[in-house]
Parts: structure tokens; C-alpha cells; sequence
């Protein structure tokens, strides 16, 4: 079928010329609407009002607009003001499929177990139709958390009792080791270290805090932990346009995690983990090839650190694989994964290696989210989305670079594995204003990084929307030009 | 009515001889069972087997058994083995009221948002009905979490950022501080430390986790932060009988906090805040006096502190207010108060001083909790839960002291606020065999510190279900004497 194909492009060398895509053919989709559709400004009068309403309880720095989740469909997400928007952003990239869900997963949603203690009956049926048929390869168990942040939280300690055992030799600790944890002291709370890379995001409380290194205002006023933090390659882009480079700028940055693990041993202070995404999200899209991973993953090996990828943004489909880390191609790609967002509960992967019984906490997760996204993997096998990921991906991608091409001056470094794309824009002034223009035509998407647009929108979007997307981005383009 | 009167027990001095209660009239709830009915040993066959089928995919050494949430009413819990069970322990006291759920709260419990950027459009009302309608005296704000540990880690945060704030006399930060941030190195992730309580719990990710010292167990192999560590009074019980012993024991922990705030402040690690828990819970039921709390909160206000009141565990209507802190009559109780279990979401209210705009992750919580939160502050009002909770309280502690003074070589120390009750038994392995055989009898218990027994019924738990558990009880404690 057509849908296979690239899109031959018009192209269009003269400025504020319409971006102009054959793709018309829209593709069967139940339900969903036709195109954007706006009423008002956003956020329109009824957001304000409630913005304004919200903003006496609690902080509304952050709120875009209210939605209206009843009338949001498919790729369409439409607010109280009635203005249906072409979401490419997707609630930061953790909707997998749909904003509104199918009736027959409308049952049990209101009890909260204690997971870890009183599990309901399919909790083990519903684990394997649901996470663990999608588990990273060499791993077969998985513990749920709340969300992003307990994950990896969580992930961390699990390295941390992994190598202390692994220290002691055995799983007993001394008498020492009991008495010292009690008041905070080592060795008991022993001076480990998580080495993490600048550029990167692992969430928000104080053990994510101390390995994320994105944005200033997530850390400010935050104590912190003397952990070392590697640089990140900064490529250039297409990769393959820039081999030697990056193949260069990539090995500069193993040297000096190797550096680090030697000098933090030293001090004291090992290294009993290495965390990095595969993908740095928050922190601008900031691709790595396989080859840096797989050197990566050696190096923790030969130091005796555990490998913990962080797939919280990548995770779920939107790369064209359900792991970005499967196109490393690697047997034994970690020792930890990580997940939330898309998967809808939080939690993590690991190997047998690394199971802690000492892991454990009230809720432990959310076992309606399991059932909803054991519904959610079915419809991503039935309907091939990851194929369809990958095919819109590849459309994205060439649509960017050939307005990239036209726009040589606003538009740079077009990126992407699947739909997990991003674009350079000449300065955060003008990024932040494209986005806002383009809402302003119905098409939602969002920021990352100093100057990056991340596309991150839902395995539905088909090759359709993608054309659809292009002709505002376009449109907007051309008026800022 | 006589469910209004404490029930006049029957002495009964020989050993052996079943604690007799007159509360055989059983008050009026639908759906609910006659009595505990079990099949099998605890865990029966079929519960023996899900727990080898999930083992396989993650820890299991804290699964007591499988439930049957869909056979489970009222007070009463059922296993697959089909054992139903007087529920005295309510999923570590994270139920609110009944184990099943009205069917009129079937509705949109699947969509995800993230609430920071883009909440439904009823979230204000919600908020409005559900958490701020049961808002601590002196605050009108909150911000939801995911759950208990992020609670706190995020409150943590606020006083941090608030504390900073405070010392720079503006909400600027410097260039320095902007950058130092980004490595973790001070001043931008400045010297600051929460002073906590041994004996202490408020969570398990890292922030939580350097002021939790209730068990080793919990700590052990983390690394942690060199905060100030103050002694929790030891008081005897009851209360009013050891008035003037009691007094010097706070008084001497109260001097304790004093000399630490000075001592951190001194190695340069200022105290930002106080945080604690009106009553113990993991650490052994502790209580305090409402006159120790008063003067806490003075020494916070008179050193600068922020004070913080953990409620995860207390909160909720268990103590017979909805807040335990309510017990200490202050118009200005706290400057955070915490939550999660009972509320059914996790989260923070906050004086207005402390309001953080760079509080933020991806979900913020989950709107379908509030939704089901303000139903089930509905019925806590309709049915005058908390007048219910009192009444069975009195009833549960009268019980309690009466077996004391039957067993006195066996219980000691019956303490206890609305049915928020325990007391400990002799050793730790009578403890553990105690809650063990009441299993066997179809009532389920929980331990908490070294060798207690603490209750956390469900807030529709009636003087008939204190009869009901009483005989039991005193059924195990006859076989153990």
C-alpha cells in the first residue's frame, strides 16, 4: 500500500511559500475528527476562569489551558473552550494511544491494595499480559511504582544494595552496618555514587534530583549529593553526515566517564551505578549512536557499576521500537530499565541479579493501570503501531529536513528515531513563539532543551496527521521568517 | 441510643476463659458479612500457588496472601482461598472505608493527565470537594502526588526552597547559584538539613529515607545525608497516669531539638525544617502529648524552621478527627501537612508562605483519586464516620486495658486515639505468632516497632466489630498464656 512510501514532497524554495504535502488520504480512524478547530485564543475565557479559580489552591505557573477529556479524541485534543487541537505533545509525551479510553476498561478502577502484601488475584496474570510481555531483553522480572520518579528512586537503591552485597561478599550485613544505618552514617548508609551525565533527566526527588542535570530551576535550593556527572556527546546531525566527528566527540566523552569511575573509587565514593537515557529528552533531544552505548555498557561491566537505562521518556513505542535501547541491538542491554509515562504506571525492569527484597513501599503501584495497559499493548499489536511509528517517523523526519533546507536560517540539526523527533530553532525567543503560533492553528507541541521543538505524539499518528502537522509548521515557518 | 455507652464487660480472671462482650447486636450495613468464615490455613493452596506464579516475575517475601477484592465487603477481606477475614488492618491502613467500591464511581478512571500543564476542566471543583473541603486549619492549598514517599520529598522541597528564599531575602537566585546547581555543589544545592525523630517514618526514596529511622532495614545500604537526629519521647502509657514522668521525658527531647538546631547550624547545615508524625506509626505507635507538639512548633517558629506534620499514616478520620493533629486544638497547627493512603492520592498542603512554583512532575497525582477522595468524604459526613470512629475507639481501648489487666505478663502499654490503637506484647515472637493464630481465626492484624500490635481498621468499623475482634483476641491470648 501507498502507505509505505516516503511522501514525495513539492518542494518549495521561495520564502512564506505553503508547505504542500500530497497526503490528503486520510487514514480509518473511529472516531477521530477531521482537523484542528479553533473558537478562541488559548487559553481561551473559560481557561482563564479557571486557571484563576485553580490559582487560589494550588500553583498555576505551569497550566497551558483546561481540557475537556470528554470531547478529546484520537490525536485531537480539545479544551474547555471548545478548540480542538492536534496534539503533538501528548501530557509530555505520557499518552500511548488515545486521550479517551474504550468503555470495557471502565470496571474495578477504585480499590487501591497494598501490592506488595495483598495483591488481587490477576495480578500475576495481568503482569505478564501486560509488562512483562514487553520486558527488555535478559529480563524477566519487573517491580511497580507510583510514577517516574519513585522508579527510579527505586532502581537506584536496587544498585546500591546490589553492590554493597556484592562488597560484603554475602547478603549479611554486620552488626556495624545495622547500627550505623539507623543515624545516617556510613557504612551502614555507605558514600556510594551514581554517575550521571549533564544534559540528563531523571526526575525530581532528592536521588533522581542528584543525577538530573537539565535545567537550573529543577535543582535550585535542593541539597544534593557529590556524585560524578559525565558530559554528553554533543553530535551533529544527520549522523551519518558527521561519522568522524561524532565517532570522536563520543569517544572523548567514554574517556572521561572511565576518569570519573577511577577519581570517585579514589575519593571514596564508588560508583555503584551508571544512569543515562537513551535518548536525552528534557535536555534537548540529544541523540548517542549505538556504539557509544555499547561502549558504555562495557565500561560499567569492567568497573564492576550496574547499567541502568532511563526510559521513561523513550519507552513505549514512540521511537519505532518499544525500547529505544532495542536499536543499540545489544543481547544484554542493562541491568535496569526504567519506565513510566506511556506504560501509565511507573516501575522498573531488572535483572535477576539485582532483586531486592528490601524494595518495597504501600502501593507499590497501581494495578488498574496494569489492566488498562495490558489493553493498550493489544491495540499496539493488532493494529502494527509500531510499524506505523516508524513509518510517520520516517515522513516527519524527511518533512523537517526539507524545511530545514528551506528555512536554513530559523532551522537546524532535524532529529529523530520514530516519531521521537526534535528540531533546532535559531533561538529560545523564536522557539517559544512557533509553538505558540502553531496552537494558535490547533497544533500542540512542546519544548525542550535551550532552543529544541520535541514532537512527541501518540502511536496513532498516522501519516495523515504528519502532512497535517507539516502544513501548519509551515504556515507558521514562513511567518516568522 | 446505647451505642453511645462504653460496653459494660464482663470480668473474667481465669485463664484460658473467653473474653465475653455483650455487642452482639449488630448495627445496620448493607452488603456486609455475619462474620469472619474461613477454609483453609492462611495462605491456603491457591494462594500458595499465585505467589510461586509471582515469584517468578518479582519479589515475593512480603506476600501475606491473595485477595479477592470482587468477594470483599465492608470490613471484611477474602482471599482466593476463600477465607473471609475482619479487616483490622485495612492494606497498611490505606482503605478508607469499605474494601469494595459504589458502582457510581465507575466512570473516567483512565485517562492520565498531567495536571500541571493540562487538568480536566472539573479539577478545580474536585479539588474544591474533595481535599480542600477537609483542609488543616490556617491553610488553603495543596499540591497532589503520586503517592506517600513523593509527598514528602516534595514537601521537603518546598520548606528547602522556601528556607532559601528566606536567606537571600528575595526569590532571585544568583548566577552562582544557577550554575553550582547544575553539578550539585553548593551554593546553588546549598548545606541545609530536615531535623527528624528516631523512630521516625516518612518514606523510602532518598530524601524520605535520611529522615526515616524506624527500622534498619529500610535504610541499609542507601547513602544518605548527615541530618540532625532528635530523640522521640518515651512515654508511659496510660497517659494521664504518668503525667509528671511523661512531661520530663518531652521536656528533655524538646531541649534535645533545641541544642541539635544549634549544633547543625553551626557545622553549617542549618536546620530548614522539622518533620514528624503526631503519632509514631511504623515506629511503635509513639505518642506524644498535644503540649510536646505545642512547644515543637515554637522552637520551629523561634529557630526559623519550617515546621512539617507527616499525616500519611494518621490522616484520614482513623484517629477520630480527621487530622491527628487536630487533637492539639492550634489554630496554626503546621506550615505542611502531608498525606496519602486513606486520601487515596498522595500529597501536601501548605501555608501560603511555602508555596513553591518549581514543585512539578509529570502527573501530579491522578484526578480519578479525587474523584473517589470526595465521594468518600461524602459518606464519612453523611454517616458521621468520625463520631463512629471515637465511639469504637473507647470501645477497642477499654477492651484493650481490660485484657491488659487480665494478661499483664503478656500486654502492656494499651494506648490509643479513636481506634488509631496497639499494644505490645511480651516479645517479638509472640507478637508474630499472636497476629498469625487471630489469622487462623479470621481476623487480621498488623505488627509495628520492635513488638507491637497496631489496629487500623476502616472507618466503618462499629463497636459489633470491636466485640467481634475482642473475642477473638482474647480467644489467642488464652492459647498463648
Amino acid at each position: 500500500p501507498d502507505s509505505l512510501m516516503i511522501s514525495p514532497y513539492i518542494p518549495c524554495s521561495q520564502t512564506g511559500c505553503r508547505y504542500v504535502s500530497k497526503a490528503a488520504a486520510k487514514t480509518q480512524m473511529e472516531f477521530e475528527y477531521d482537523g484542528p478547530s479553533m473558537k478562541t485564543e488559548v487559553p481561551g475565557p473559560r481557561s482563564k476562569e479557571l486557571t484563576k479559580q485553580l490559582g487560589e489552591m494550588q500553583n498555576v505557573g505551569a497550566i497551558n489551558f483546561f481540557c475537556n477529556y470528554e470531547e478529546s479524541r484520537g490525536n485531537y485534543l480539545v479544551d474547555v473552550d471548545g478548540n480542538r487541537m492536534l496534539d503533538v505533545y501528548t501530557q509530555i509525551s505520557s499518552i500511548p494511544i488515545v486521550q479517551t479510553s474504550p468503555p470495557s476498561l471502565l470496571s474495578a478502577f477504585v480499590n487501591r491494595p497494598a501490592l506488595g502484601i495483598m495483591p488481587p488475584e490477576n495480578f500475576p496474570e495481568k503482569l505478564s499480559e501486560s509488562l512483562l510481555s514487553v520486558a527488555p531483553s535478559g529480563m524477566s522480572r519487573v517491580q511497580t511504582m507510583a510514577c517516574g520518579s519513585c522508579s527510579n528512586e527505586n532502581a537506584y537503591k536496587a544498585m546500591f544494595i546490589w553492590y554493597r552485597n556484592k562488597e560484603r561478599g554475602h547478603n549479611i550485613p554486620s552488626d556495624e552496618d545495622m547500627s550505623s544505618c539507623m543515624i545516617n552514617q556510613s557504612p551502614g548508609c555507605p558514600d556510594l555514587s551514581i554517575l550521571s551525565f549533564m544534559g540528563g533527566f531523571h526526575g525530581r526527588t532528592m536521588g533522581c534530583l542528584a543525577t538530573t542535570h537539565s535545567k537550573a530551576i529543577h535543582k535550585l535550593d535542593v541539597p544534593s549529593f557529590d556524585w560524578p556527572i559525565a558530559p554528553f556527546p554533543k553530535l551533529k546531525y544527520p549522523l551519518e553526515e558527521f561519522k568522524r566527528e561524532n565517532a570522536q566527540e563520543e569517544a572523548r566523552c567514554l574517556e572521561e566517564v572511565e576518569d570519573l569511575i577511577v577519581q570517585w573509587r579514589q575519593k571514596g565514593r564508588p560508583v555503584a551505578g551508571i544512569v543515562i537515557e537513551p535518548i536525552q529528552a528534557e535536555g534537548g533531544d540529544n541523540h548517542a549512536t549505538p556504539d557509544f552505548f555499547k561502549k558504555l555498557r562495557n565500561i560499567a561491566r569492567k568497573h564492576g557499576s550496574a547499567f541502568h537505562v532511563d526510559e521513561v521518556q523513550t519507552g513505549g513505542g514512540a521511537t519505532g521500537k518499544f525500547w529505544a535501547h532495542e536499536h543499540w541491538g545489544m543481547d544484554d542491554p542493562a541491568d535496569i530499565v526504567s519506565f513510566s509515562k506511556k506504560m501509565l504506571t511507573g516501575g522498573f525492569y531488572h535483572k535477576d541479579e539485582l532483586q531486592a527484597y528490601r524494595i518495597f513501599n504501600t502501593w507499590m503501584g497501581d494495578p488498574s493501570k496494569n489492566l488498562f495497559l495490558a489493553e493498550v499493548l493489544n491495540v499496539i499489536r493488532r493494529e502494527n503501531l509500531l510499524e506505523e511509528v516508524t513509518r510517520s517517523g520516517k515522513t516527519l523526519l524527511q518533512g523537517l529536513y526539507q524545511l530545514q533546507d528551506q528555512y536554513p536560517n530559523m532551522l537546524s540539526s532535524a532529529r529523530g528515531q520514530g516519531t521521537f523527533c526534535a528540531i533546532d530553532i535559531r533561538d529560545d525567543a523564536t522557539r517559544n513563539s512557533i509553538i505558540l503560533k502553531a496552537r494558535d492553528k490547533g497544533v500542540l507541541l512542546g519544548g525542550c532543551g535551550e532552543r529544541s521543538i520535541r514532537f512527541r505524539p501518540a502511536l496513532v499518528f498516522k501519516e495523515y496527521h504528519v502532512h497535517m502537522f507539516l502544513n501548519v509548521f509551515s504556515d507558521v515557518l514562513a511567518e516568522h521568517n
